[in-house]
């Protein structure tokens, strides 16, 4: 996979939750995904379809990790997850393949956005259906960790 | 959301079911999707992006109905849900997408399909981040049942 296509959804998730959860994120050493073990209680994944590669992107969230997060965003107490954490799940989604749109468009490669799922679910595993290989970037806030999985083919 | 972009799915599950896995899927009544409780331990997932509208499809089976399914598609015993029977749901969701997208387009509706990913896990739900209602349509099988979520933004 062209690396090109990570660096702007890495970029994008450190500026939206920077903005909208002021909260810093910072990342680990990509990897390459070699198992579908779990990583964490709710996940939000996209589709994106293009003028010359297709792709997905799961953003799995620990539940420190994402009450943290929501707590921030929704200026509310989170003590589960349940569908309001999840609806937060689904607009940080939204707002880091908007982001990642942005800077892709400038490099050349334009994009088009499905509707966001989230999945909630104690130990889900999640695996992209391409045999393009996949990036998974650990990343740490203060609340805890979450993953982001990259996958495109071209 | 208009009806013309569910019965393409239904048309195209019992298609690629009888042909692939020579089962027979039932469909019941469509209903709004107005919970989000787990139906399934295996779900796939795909996003669609085109000229007039946008959308996600899931395909949830139960743990009977996958691993009959999978076996007849297959030739081989499935005792439990892994990555065999992972990569059996991603290739379905795949094909039957494939199969509305053509449906669709002699209706004037062109479009372009994300990678599929999958979804293991026991008592996993899925939501769809959309203002659109999403449509549920239960099918049973021989097997056991499996329910598929269509929701599509105009």
């Amino acid at each position: 996979m062209n690396t090109e296509f990570v660096n702007p959804f890495l970029e994008s998730i450190i500026n939206v939750l920077s903005t909208m959860a002021m909260t810093e994120a910072r990342p680990g050493r990509p990897m390459l995904k070699e198992d579908n073990t779990a990583r964490g209680i709710v996940t939000g994944v996209i589709g994106m379809t293009g003028n010359l590669a297709r792709g997905s992107l799961a953003i799995t969230f620990t539940e420190p990790a994402i009450l943290t997060i929501a707590e921030r965003m929704l200026g509310e107490k989170m003590t589960a997850v349940d569908e309001a954490t999840a609806d937060v799940v689904g607009e940080i989604t939204n707002m880091v393949t908007g982001g990642a749109k942005r800077i892709l468009s400038e490099k050349g490669y334009t994009f088009d956005m499905s509707i966001p799922t989230t999945i909630i679910g104690e130990n889900h595993s999640i695996s992209h259906r391409s045999s393009a290989p996949v990036v998974v970037v650990p990343f740490e806030t203060d609340g805890g960790n979450f993953f982001v999985e990259i996958c495109f083919e071209e």
